[in-house]
């Protein structure tokens, strides 16, 4: 079964080809091609990858239907096809950021899906339009696939009130739906799943506080593989220190800023682009870099790596007494799959919880699933790489296996 | 040793005279009067007490001048007088609420102190002006006595960066001095030093996690007798939920309120004044009504209760954490003081770090100390009344006794 993992933003699709072997897509992928468009609008850049052929080529794309048809006419044809014909795709899972409270799972891509997206992007302006873009273009183009949209949102809908409500007025809820969503749900259901294969438990079972350490972070409390609890806000602002957004903050600080002479723009440019590790260090967005800085002695790098660390580790003291016990802790993400140092600093704050680091394998993990606490450890700490795009593709399958058994 | 010690509000004049015994104060206090002054500037009226006494009057309190004379006034003269001469006074202990990051200890409220009360008025614009205009008039009042600013934001000048630094632009801190400050700090080093002698613990060598719960709610982890974070922020609008306050909020929040037709004062005062237990529940900040209403079946007071539970809950998971080890975790304020049900949703919650609730103790304890854990908890709770007057009081002493020494 063939389907296509699309994810468009504002200027760029990146895209992904999965043969998924069977009809709920459990067994490992292969990934026949993937790629990006870049600089939809402007000077659009395909790159195209297919094994070990690669395509890149200058494109056509003053919009995203138009970028849609260049990334369909590289799985057919050039040098990095791998289709005879595009009606062999089944089909095309999309991502989305934002279905408020109205979407709770992956969902068949149809007029009605439509709708909500479109009323809910005013929650997530920048992403949401270029996604329903994406949906229409895709639609068009093939029409016989079966298109699903994945929301960023969806896993994170099982919280309950106290963990979701904010203590804001009634009319700032039921008027202006404010209240915690929650993101990077694909990935937190993920590495949810796969935790718990690898601990050979029934997810229904499991009790998980899973981190997505990336540019973007995100930690989630996972119990009996619901998500009950959630770092980012109404917004993805909020809770861990990232790349360049600032985390949770004295909301009076916007206020104060504000009477300061900035305006909203600015505020919120500087909050989500010009924060974060970036604007503690002084130097870099990136966890590598300020890694190696801080080894040479460099303060405001130390500083940085410090506060990150330790706003990850008092999430997960928090969302330990939330769940009341915890089977792991899981980390993924660039950071979380890749940063030695981050790791090792993480789990040496979770010591009082009974964490203890296995240095060799913290040292040797890298781009595989495994634990990186001893095996007396009480808290374990895993890696575990997330999968967006794969997840993605196994919703998706699961519509165009029913969609078959219908057709039967 | 005759101590007044003076809360200066915007439009209200506390007070409280001490005589304490001895030259550091620690003995239990005798407090022969007290009483509040209310309505500043408009029509003001004096409740005054002194032991059975009450002397109850409408005075002329144009400005708060006038106020601190009409105090003095009813501890010479009426029925509630208490002093012979008013020159028996012999130090005045009065609140400030912001020292910024210049005051890091009470300190002899002289024209240099002054200068950083005034300096940092931009930082509590509603707090420091009266305070310091208490002081004036005090000082031209009482001019032989030693006069003692004592700071809400000292105690909490001890966090390391990693807790006072927000993930923002340098030059918001550089420049605008936003960061993290914390308040109720006089409170938090009252309860630590009580709770400390109550564990029979040297205070340097004592770690606990101090909850300040009233109408306004912050938390403190305390290593070691300092503070080493703390759940207010640059204000404090941030952390816990409180009687009409959100507590920590997604920043972007804010922003996005701003873009829905609000302006900035309308947001402060939602987010200030109409929102905490009083928004969640749409009925009380008053967590008495809100759980009589909850038992009476009312859903969003039920709401409001949990909510307020379970942010104090993760708090004291995230400082477990950032404290390594906890001697105790220590409830005060007015609800900490007497809401059995309200403790007991805490000692629950708090149950994965080894919290039993003795409930025959959390039932009876009102207005003294002691645990409400059972002896073979290992994570013991206890209820430490506060008294942050006498705190106050503490503190001038000790410029007074020091000056009294340099005297001789």
């Amino acid at each position: 079964m063939k389907i296509l993992v699309i994810n468009c933003g504002s200027s760029s699709v990146k895209y992904k080809l999965f043969d998924v072997a069977d009809g709920d897509g459990a067994a490992v992928p292969h990934t026949p091609a993937a790629g990006v468009l870049e600089r939809v609008g402007g000077d659009a850049v395909l790159h195209h990858t297919a094994g070990e052929a690669t395509d890149d080529r200058r494109v056509d794309a003053p919009d995203h239907r138009a970028a849609i048809g260049a990334v369909l006419d590289a799985l057919v044809h050039g040098d990095g096809a791998v289709l005879d014909r595009l009606d062999t795709i089944d089909g095309v899972g999309h991502r989305v950021v934002h279905g408020g409270e109205d979407v709770t799972d992956a969902s068949v891509a149809d007029d009605a899906l439509r709708e909500i997206i479109r009323r809910n992007a005013s929650l997530a302006p920048l992403h949401n339009p270029p996604n329903l873009d994406g949906i229409d273009a895709a639609r068009e183009a093939l029409p016989e696939a079966c298109h699903v949209a994945v929301f960023d949102t969806a896993f994170l809908t099982t919280l309950p009130p106290k963990a979701y409500r904010y203590a804001v007025p009634e009319r700032w809820y039921r008027e202006h739906h404010v209240r915690k969503y929650g993101f990077h749900g694909t990935s937190h259901r993920y590495v949810t799943l796969r935790t718990a294969e690898l601990l050979s438990k029934p997810v229904a079972e499991t009790n998980l506080i899973t981190c997505h350490l990336g540019n973007g972070c995100s930690m989630t409390a996972v119990a009996g593989g619901k998500a009950v609890d959630h770092s980012m806000g109404m917004t993805p602002l909020d809770g861990l220190v990232m790349g360049t957004r600032s985390g949770t903050l004295d909301p009076a600080v916007v206020l104060y800023m504000l009477s300061r002479g900035l305006d909203r723009e600015a505020v919120g440019r500087a909050l989500n682009a010009e924060s974060g590790l970036l604007a503690l260090s002084g130097r870099s967005n990136d966890m590598r870099d300020l890694l190696a800085a801080r080894d040479d002695g460099d303060e405001r790098a130390a500083l940085a790596v410090e506060a990150f660390i330790y706003r990850v580790v008092k999430y997960v003291g928090a969302y330990h007494l939330a769940l009341r016990s915890v089977d792991a802790v899981v980390l993924t993400g660039g950071i979380g799959e890749n940063s030695i140092p981050a790791r090792r600093g993480i789990v040496d704050g979770l010591a009082p919880l009974g964490a203890v680091l296995d240095a060799d394998r913290n040292a040797s993990l890298a781009g595989s699933a495994g634990a990186i606490t001893t095996a007396a450890s009480s808290l374990s700490v895993w890696v575990v790489p997330t999968d967006e795009e794969f997840m993605i593709a196994r919703d998706t399958a699961r519509f165009v296996s029913g969609r078959q058994r219908e057709n039967r």
